[in-house]
C-alpha cells in the first residue's frame, strides 16, 4: 500500500455519484449483477458449443514454483493424514477386508488460488453491497457472502479479451492499464463482440508472468496491470450489464489508482455498488491460445465456488467449453 | 470398522478376477473412466439442456446443523482475518482512499464436504489405479491425485436415479441396500434411461436425513445405504462404461458388505480397479423434486474440483443445467 | 450461556465499589498482581525445596479420552509432516549421511489445555486490565497480552489447597461453590497456611471428573464447581495480595453466579480489575496426593506461559518443587 | 542441505562405535539422559539461588521481525475468533451481565520456536534412542515423544557458556565450529566450571544475528555456527553425563560437518545414542549479560514442555533463576 495513504482522496468522494445497483433486485439481494444471468443467458452459452472442448481455469494449489496471491495473504498448506507409509506403522485403521486410503487437510485463505469474491468482501463508507451495514462483516458475512453466489452457479455466455496478445507482448508491464475501449479495441481485433450481459474474461498474462520469475522478484514490485477506473468505465459496465468479471491478476484492476492513488476503486464501483461479481487470479492461458487458434472468443462458462458459509470468498475451478 | 476385521476375507480374494482398466488409457493415465467423456459426451450433454435451470449440488461447509462426513474425519473451521471490526482497533490496514475488506481463512478435510475423490485415494494389494505403487501416496499423491481430474473437468450427460423416491421413502434405511437392477428399474419407472458413458446420479436421501436428526444420533449408529457389490454390478459399470458416480452419502456405497463383512468393497472395484471417479456428500434433493416435477431426468453435468497439487480429493459444487 | 441473559444485572452493576489495581503499578502494567512476585517471593519459594520432588501440572494434549476445555472452543489437531514412512516415498529429503527425523504440526485454541490467560483476555465495560481501551484486543491484544507474563515468568511460593479432600469427595459437584474462608478452613484442616503473596492453587477435583466419564455427558450439563463471587472474597484477595489462581477447573470460578446469574464475575473483579493471573485446567492430582503423603501443602511454583505475540493466553506447563 | 548427499559417508560408519546409552535407564526408558537429573542435581540447582533474579529464555513467537526456524519449516499463524470487535456485530455470545473476552488459535509448528526435541525426534538406522523402532514414529511418536519429558519436567543446576564473548565477538560466524576443550576455555575465562550432570548451556549470538539482518539474507545462507563433531566431543558429553544441551541456534549443531559434510551428527550421537535432551533456539543474550555482569554462570535451570501426545517435540518457555 502506498506510504501516501493520507493525500489520497477518499473513495467517497471520488465515487460521488458514480452509479449503484442498490436495491434493484429487492432489498435482500445478495448476488447482484449475476441476476442478468437468467435462462436466456444460460441457453445463449450453451448455444456457443459446437466442438465440445473442455477447459479449466483454477491455478493449481500447491504449485512447486509458489502459489500466486495478494502479498498480504500467506501460502496454503497441505498435510497429509494417512497414506501408504501410516500402514508401517502402529496407527492406520485396520479395514475389514484390507483396504488402505490416502486422507490430508488443506489449511488456506478463502481469498488464495483462483477464487470469486463475495460482493461483501470490499466497501467504503461502512456500507456493503445493496446497502448492507458493514457490520454485517463481523465474524463472517452474514450477507452478501460466496453462500448465496455458491447457490446460485454461474452459467452464461463467456468473451475472452486477450490484452496482451492484442498490444504484442507476453504479458503487460506492471502499472500498465487499460480502458472498456482497449477492450473494445481489442474485442474487435480478435474478430469478437463483447455482447450484453457477458461474462467477461480478461488475459494480461500477469498469471504466467508469476511462474517465470522467482517469487522474490515477483512480489518485490507488487504493481499489476489491469483495468483504470474512469467514470465511462464504470457506466459501460452498468450500460453492458456485465454479470461476473474475471481476469488472470490477484486484483482485477490497476493495483493504484494513477489519478488519485487509491487502492480498490474498481472493486467499490464495480463489486460494491454495482453487484458486478469478481473473479481473480484466472489461468487464462491455455484457452487464449486456443481462442486464437480457432477464432472462436465466446463459449459457455460454468463456475460455481464453495458453498462456505459465511465466507468472504471461495477458491474456485471455473469450466470453460466450446 | 467392524470389530471382527480377522474374520472377513482379504478384498484381493473377494474381487479375484474383478475387471479391470489398468492400462487402457495408457500406463500414465490418471483419470481412468473419465477418458470415457470425450468431444460426443460433452455435446451429449450440451444437447440436454432446453430450460436453462441450473442446479447447485455441494453440501454447504459450515452449516449450523453442522456438516455431514465421515466419522473418522472432524468439521472444518473458518477464521476470520479481517472485518469490519477490524477497524475499530489499530492493526487493520490504511489502505489510500479509505475502503475496508474483510478475509478469512479455512481449514478442512480435502474430503469433507461434497468431494471427488482422487483415484487414487483409496486402494488395496499396494497399488493404486493403474497400477501404481501405493508408495507414491506418502506425503501426498505423486499418481493419481485429484489435480488430473480438476485439469480435465467433468463435463457429460447426467442422469439421475432417485432409489428413496423409487421406494417411497423420505430417505433409505440405515444399511438399506440396492443393485444396478434396482437402479434400471427405478430409472424405468421414472421414465429415464441410463445410457453408456452416462455419469451416474443416485439420491437415496440419505442427505436430507442427516439434517434431520442430531448428530450425536447420525454418527452413533453410521450405516449408511447404498449400492450393494456383486460381480454383476461391477459387470455392469464396465459395460455401461460409467465415469463417474455421484451419490448422496458419504461412501457412494453400504458401510459394509453384507456378504462378506468388507469395508470400501466399489471404492477398490469401480474406483481403483476400474478408475470410476466417486464423488460424494451430494446435495441432489432440490434437483431430485425439480425431476419429478418436469420428467426430465438427465441434464448436462459439470464438475471441476479444485486443483489441489497431490491431494487426496477435493471439495466441489457441481453445477446441473437442464 | 443462561437463556436468560436480559434479566441478569450488569456486572457494572454487580461490582460497582470493587477494588481496583489499575494504575497501582503504573499506567504501562501488563503483568498486574504478579508484580508481588519479587525477589523476596521467589526466595520464599526456593526456601521451600527440601526434597527434591518434582511435578508437571499440565493436561495432557490430545489424550485419547479427548481435552478438557470450554464447550465453546474445539480440540486441536496435531498433523505430522515426517516420519519413519515418509522415507519409504519419494518426498522426503535426502539428508546428507542418512539421518531421518520426524515433525510435525500443531492447530489449537490458545485458551485450551493448561493455560494462563492474558489479563486482558476478558472484560466489561469497554476496559481490560489497568484501564486499556478494550478496542486494543482487536486483532491480537496489544497490551496486557500474555507476552508480557512470559516475559516475566512467574516463580513464587505456591500453596495448594484441596476442596475435594476437605469435603470427602473424589470431586466437587456441578455447581458446587466454597468462598475464601472455606478455602482457609481447608487450608487449616491440612496443617497448612495460606501467606500473603502466594501463588494460590485450588483442586476440585473437577479434572480428574473428566476423564471419568463420557464427554458427551461431561459437556451435556457444563456447571462447573468453585470459588462463588462475593465482596468479601475479592477484598480478601486484594488483603492478601494474591498473585495468581491456579485451579483444575476450566473457569477458576462457578460457571454462573448463584446470587446474580452473571458470569465470569471473579474473571472481572479479580482478573480484570485486580490483575490476579488465572491459570486453568491444571493436573492438580498427583500433587494433591503427595501433599497429602508428606503433609507438605506449601512448594515451589515455577510456571512460564509461551511468549505469544498479542496472544489472549498460552498452553503452559507449570512445575512445583518440593 | 547439500547437493552431493550421495558422496557423504552414512553416519553409521562415521559413528561406528560411538557411545550408546541405550538400554542403561531400562528398555521403556524415554527420557534417557534427563534420568541424570535426580533429587540431587534439582538440589544443586535450588541451591544456587541468592538473588531472586528470574530469566525467560524463549523466543517471541509471531515477532514482527519473523520467527527463528528452521528453512524447511513455515511460520505459525495466529488467528483471533473473538474481540472486542466482535461485538460490533451479531455473532458474538450474550454473556449474562454482558463481560466480553478475547479468544485466539495458534497453527505452528512443534519444532517452532523455543523447543524441546523428542528423543525420537532424529534417528539413523531405523531406530531411534533406545533401540525403539523408528516405525513407531508413524502418525505420532509412540515411544520417545514429547510426553514423557514434559511429563517429568527438567530441573538442575545449569551453567552458561558465552562462546561468542570468549570469542570477542557479537554473534560467531557461519559455519564457525567450536569443541569442548572450546567450552572448556571458555567456562575458565568465565571463571565458572562445568560440572557432572549440568545443564549446558551455549550462547553463540546466532539468536541476536538473526533480528539483525533481513529474513531473506539470514535464510539465504543458512550455515550456522555450532559445536562440531568429534569422537572426544562424544565421549566427553557421555563422560560428563551432560543431560540437555541448550543453545541459541535452531541445530544445537554446525549446519554440516566439516570433515564428512554429514549432517545431524550430533542430533544422532548425542540425542539419539546418548540420550541428550536438545532444547533449540533460546534467547541467552539477556542472561549472558546479566551473567557477564555479576560473575555468576551457574543458576537454577527449569523447564517443562507442552504435554502433546506423540509429540516430536513442543514450544517451552525455560526459565532461570539466579
Amino acid at each position: 500500500m502506498s506510504s501516501h495513504a493520507s493525500e489520497v482522496p477518499l473513495i467517497h468522494d471520488v465515487l460521488a455519484g458514480s452509479p449503484s445497483n442498490w436495491g434493484k433486485w429487492g432489498e435482500d439481494d445478495e448476488v447482484g449483477a449475476l441476476n442478468y444471468l437468467g435462462v436466456d443467458q444460460v441457453l445463449c452459452g450453451i448455444g456457443l458449443v459446437r466442438q465440445g472442448k473442455v477447459f479449466t481455469l483454477q491455478a493449481q494449489m500447491g504449485h512447486p514454483h509458489g502459489d500466486l496471491m495478494a502479498p498480504t495473504r500467506r501460502p496454503g498448506q497441505r498435510f497429509m493424514y494417512l497414506d501408504q507409509g501410516s500402514w508401517a506403522g502402529d496407527k492406520a485403521p485396520n479395514i475389514p477386508g484390507g483396504p488402505r486410503y490416502a486422507d490430508d487437510y488443506i489449511m488456506t485463505f478463502l481469498q488464495a488460488s483462483t477464487q470469486y469474491d463475495a460482493l461483501g468482501h470490499f466497501w467504503y463508507d461502512d456500507r456493503i453491497y445493496n446497502g448492507y451495514d458493514a457490520a454485517t462483516t463481523i465474524g463472517g458475512l452474514s450477507k452478501a457472502s460466496v453462500l448465496p453466489i455458491a447457490e446460485r452457479g454461474v452459467v452464461g455466455r463467456g468473451v475472452l479479451i486477450d490484452m496482451a496478445r492484442y498490444r504484442g507482448k507476453q504479458y503487460l508491464d506492471r502499472d500498465e492499464g487499460f480502458s472498456h475501449e482497449d477492450l473494445l479495441a481489442a474485442a474487435e481485433s480478435q474478430g469478437a463482440t463483447i455482447e450484453h450481459r457477458d461474462i467477461l474474461l480478461v488475459r494480461t498474462g500477469w498469471f504466467e508472468f508469476f511462474y517465470t520469475v522467482p517469487t522474490s522478484e515477483f512480489y518485490g514490485d507488487f504493481r499489476e496491470p489491469g483495468l483504470v477506473y474512469s467514470p465511462e468505465l464504470i457506466r459501460w459496465f452498468q450500460e453492458m450489464e456485465i454479470p461476473n468479471l474475471v481476469t488472470d491478476t490477484v486484483g482485477n484492476e490497476l493495483s493504484s489508482d494513477p489519478a488519485t492513488g487509491a487502492e480498490g476503486l474498481l472493486h467499490c464501483a464495480l463489486m460494491r455498488n454495482l453487484g458486478v461479481a469478481f473473479t481473480e487470479i484466472c489461468d487464462l492461458g491455455k484457452l487464449a491460445t486456443d481462442c486464437a487458434d480457432d477464432g472462436q472468443w465466446e463459449f459457455l462458462y460454468v463456475a460455481a465456488p464453495l458453498k462456505v458459509v459465511n465466507g468472504t470468498g471461495s477458491p474456485v475451478n471455473p469450466v470453460v467449453v466450446k
